[in-house]
């Protein structure tokens, strides 16, 4: 009976719309990838694939919240440890067949490791110093908002001559400039941290900022897919 | 054992229906979603993601109801919160081709959202006041109303070259207009409701006006498919 939701559980509410939203959108991907053009089915995928992962760890997450109501951390790092990752895939993959480098791609998974991992030891290892460690983990953060606003992303997604895939790219990186920042937003909210009076609740914050990126990632990538096939056929 | 369903449990008996023929609603958009000409094919994806959706909390709301014979709530809003935005993107996606603006789909968005939070502040959170919150929702409901009657959504259906189309979105207010306003008969029937002495029970009403409402919005949008899928070939 501790599993049961109780009313005005709001974070507890968004664990549930994020756990459902995340499974829709799952099968969102894996459906439409047979209408799109061959080259962008694996984007497709790993935009399934993102949400897939992150519907489970949302269910696991879910039931700690309502069995413990404290923040799930290791399911929040483990589901990040992986999606962040196929994210990076996922500029890749725009970027691939207009002469993008796989050496790109080692470069925004390496910043993105380094971001989560100094991001855990300030969640969960050394809480004492978390300010300092968000401070380290933003360098990693600062490093994929470099590549894809001037660096290797930007600057093969601009010599592309498909224009779906320089504004997809754009898109993305939108994304991860405003909707990434939605994060340490959350990190800073705990407590000791630089917004720890302002009554925001960290996984309020995480959750609403996976559902957002998660899936808004997602569809940009199927939207540039949809135009894409359309123009070429 | 108590989540045994109890003889005469006519509730409980509801909940039961509503989570097996949205199962099977599912798998019915589905698997025909393969027999309908491409351009409608994430049309019948979405009929198909709302009823699995609402299969999925209809699983968890009969558990609910089993073990604590209350109404869940909060369960309810999470189901609303995200099949009822799916619904308004059907609407879209019928007029999107004949010129569609997603302008028109942030706006019935807009009025969805404000409805179902005002709705659930008077059922969970503030229920001394549910008359005045239920008045408020019911803005929003209106405003769904007018952009499917008089609105843009109308406007474009009816410039649209395609006469399935504009018989769907007629179909589809229709929805809106009846079958949705069954809802807030429910609501009212809650206890200290304008409806409160009626004997009526709040989940009950909600339960039936989900099986017609989520089963048909999709089953409207198959048959024009399927129409407009013969026309065309
Ligand atoms: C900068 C910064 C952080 C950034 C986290 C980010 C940017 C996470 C992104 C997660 C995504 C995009 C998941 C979606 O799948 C932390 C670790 C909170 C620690 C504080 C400083
Ligand atoms: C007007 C009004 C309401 C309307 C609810 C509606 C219209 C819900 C529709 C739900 C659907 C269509 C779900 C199907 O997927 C509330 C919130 C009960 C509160 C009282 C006033």
């Amino acid at each position: 009976l501790l599993e049961v939701l109780q009313p005005g559980d709001v974070i507890g509410f968004t664990f549930f719309t994020g756990y459902m939203s995340m499974f829709a959108a799952s099968v969102f991907f894996f459906m439409e990838r047979g209408e799109v053009d061959g080259k962008w089915r694996t984007s497709l995928l790993i935009s399934g694939l993102i949400t897939m992962i992150a519907a489970v760890h949302y269910f696991y997450m879910r039931g700690v919240w309502l069995e413990t109501k404290t923040s799930p951390t290791e399911f929040r790092y483990i589901d990040w440890t992986l999606t962040v990752p196929l994210m990076c895939v996922e500029f890749y993959l725009l970027i691939k067949p207009y002469g993008g480098k796989s050496s790109t791609l080692w470069k925004l998974i390496g910043y993105s490791v380094f971001m989560l991992v100094t991001g855990y030891i300030g969640e969960a290892i050394d809480p004492s110093n978390t300010i300092i460690w968000g401070a380290v983990s933003t360098l990693g953060y600062l490093g994929i908002i470099y590549e894809a606003t001037l660096g290797d992303v930007k600057k093969t997604a601009d010599a592309s001559p498909n224009p779906e895939v320089a504004k997809a790219v754009k898109l993305l990186r939108n994304f991860v400039l405003i909707g990434w920042g939605i994060y340490p937003i959350g990190y800073m909210a705990m407590p000791g941290g630089l917004l720890g009076g302002m009554g925001l609740n960290l996984d309020l914050v995480y959750n609403i900022g996976d559902a957002i990126n998660k899936i808004g990632f997602g569809l940009v990538v199927y939207g540039a897919a949809v135009a894409s096939t359309k123009h070429e056929s």
